[in-house]
């Protein structure tokens, strides 16, 4: 195992790129042993998530390497964030094709800034060789009582989500329109910046566990993660079409006949969809630093009913967005 | 995200194959939510470990796929033996690059069948579409001051490892020689056995924090991993090489000539290499279940010096086994 001059070996390139940090009171042990060791947090279950990013399926080929550290630590925070979980590590294992100094450097800081951002530590992974692919493991700490469950949405509770619908996936849809490849205006760098830096709603989440009946965070799109909570809550719901909150960046954009399709079904909002009984709704918007819109009810009649502008029932044809359809 | 006849999404794929178990006493969520939320045990800290499996790079595409399932979590929890903690609970992104069903349930079948053997449970986990790739994430729980960090080994300690070196890399090497392609003997089922189907040290790791100042697992061959502890512990050793332990079916082979380089640079072995004080070598060997074979001895000089049979110094050529070597 001799590491010559022409030789970077898995070992060497962990530390050079991602060895950035120790021990903190929560790491009793980091990077470089067989297993990283966390203490626990007094009162609280550890939370655990894993998502992985495929090259050419989960971002575009063409995507900065900085964004793509960067995304794929937030997809798997936003899981923490939909749970109430306060982040408190995370493990990286990384496929590369082969080894490119600069384009794991901007990896690394795109990984470790929002890191940073969130608090946390990279505290052990592993690194392979094959076709470009990226699986990071959070783990974050929630009291289990305080914990968001899909579960637990109640009839009449009002259906909210945070932030904006439908950026990252009008971003997608332009980076697919020949003319628009590269950002020329304000609003496409917005969109775009939606699209690659998402930002997993993390105080949100610890906010709104205070409140919210059930939580889910929409990577898939509202339709199918909504259908997640009326699952597994047994339950309904009605939605309002014209509630779903747009950025101005988004209702700038021409084609409004696509504005639903992109909102409903789109994906990569990295938003949270919550429920919220009707008398806290208030204090919760109140509560939270960012935008949370009223979109609907829960219903104890089952599925998923939208409704348009003069409160008539609509049908939605859905193409969604599924990280594994056949 | 309607799911037609010929439409097998995410969510169905999941629940098929993988959603064996709900909630245990321990487990306090499992797979279906944002994330799954696991109960730390009073007076120990969460070891986390995460290795990726790639097709033809970690095992021969040919592989039955029970034999993927199973070694995907082995190589795993072969990590928390070695950090002498208890398993808990294991993670799954599995990326496949198309849905067979008896390929699924077969991976399925392999992985529960060692879940089983470990007492342990899959707790959640992602699938994606792309070339097949396993990445496992697995937790366990340790007291912090027993757990078996690489940085203890102390002078004078007994360099030992359990069980035997070497199948492996004589199963893979049989694997390459055409006329050998299909294990013909019983030894060379024996040898494929311990390629396929590692089995990761679990009892031995919680038995010898007792007792070890030391450990690692053996994947990457016995002289790159020894050197992670002797770096990681600023200490040198000294290994007799008569002295490595082989297998019935190992020692049966012809090409002694090989041995040695099977059996420090080949990798794959998944038995633990420790540190024990002289002094506690005998009730160590006496209280583990499997074989405990002294190899050599910690040294304040630096670095790995072999020994032959006649106790001469001896130098190693070594072709060692490194997943990202360029």
């Amino acid at each position: 195992m001799a590491e010559g001059e022409s030789v970077i070996n898995e070992f060497t390139l962990i530390r050079r790129y991602f060895a950035r940090v120790s021990e903190t009171a929560d790491v009793a042990l980091g990077i470089g042993d067989d297993c990283a060791l966390l203490r626990p947090i007094a009162g609280c279950v550890a939370a655990l998530t894993t998502d992985t990013l495929v090259a050419g399926r989960h971002f575009p080929i063409e995507t900065a390497a900085h964004a793509i550290g960067w995304k794929a630590l937030a997809v798997n925070l936003s899981d923490l964030a939909a749970m109430g979980a306060e982040p408190q590590a995370f493990l990286l294992a990384l496929t590369l094709p082969e080894f490119d100094a600069s384009w794991l450097e901007q990896f690394a800081d795109g990984l470790h800034a929002l890191a940073r951002d969130a608090g946390i530590h990279l505290i052990g992974g592993d690194t392979t060789r094959g076709p470009l692919a990226i699986t990071i493991t959070a783990i974050g700490q929630v009291p289990e009582a305080l914990a968001l469950r899909r579960s637990g949405a109640q009839v009449g509770d009002v259906v909210c989500v945070t932030g904006t619908l439908g950026d990252a996936a009008l971003a997608l849809q332009l980076l697919q329109t020949p003319d628009s490849m590269h950002p020329t205006t304000d609003a496409h760098r917005q969109l775009r910046a939606r699209l690659d830096y998402p930002t997993p709603r993390l105080a949100a989440g610890l906010c709104l566990r205070e409140f919210a009946t059930a939580a889910i965070d929409l990577s898939d799109g509202l339709a199918g993660d909504i259908g997640h909570i009326l699952a597994a809550s047994n339950v309904g719901a009605e939605i309002a079409v014209q509630d779903l909150p747009m950025s101005p960046a988004f209702a700038q954009q021409h084609a409004p006949s696509q504005r639903l399709q992109l909102q409903v079904a789109g994906g990569d909002d990295y938003e949270l969809c919550v429920c919220i009984p009707p008398q806290r709704l208030r204090e919760a918007q109140a509560a939270l630093a960012l935008a949370l819109t009223p979109i609907g009810r829960i219903t104890a009649a089952p599925g998923l009913r939208w409704f348009d502008a003069s409160g008539h029932s609509m049908t939605v044809e859905l193409s969604g967005y599924d990280h594994f359809k056949f």
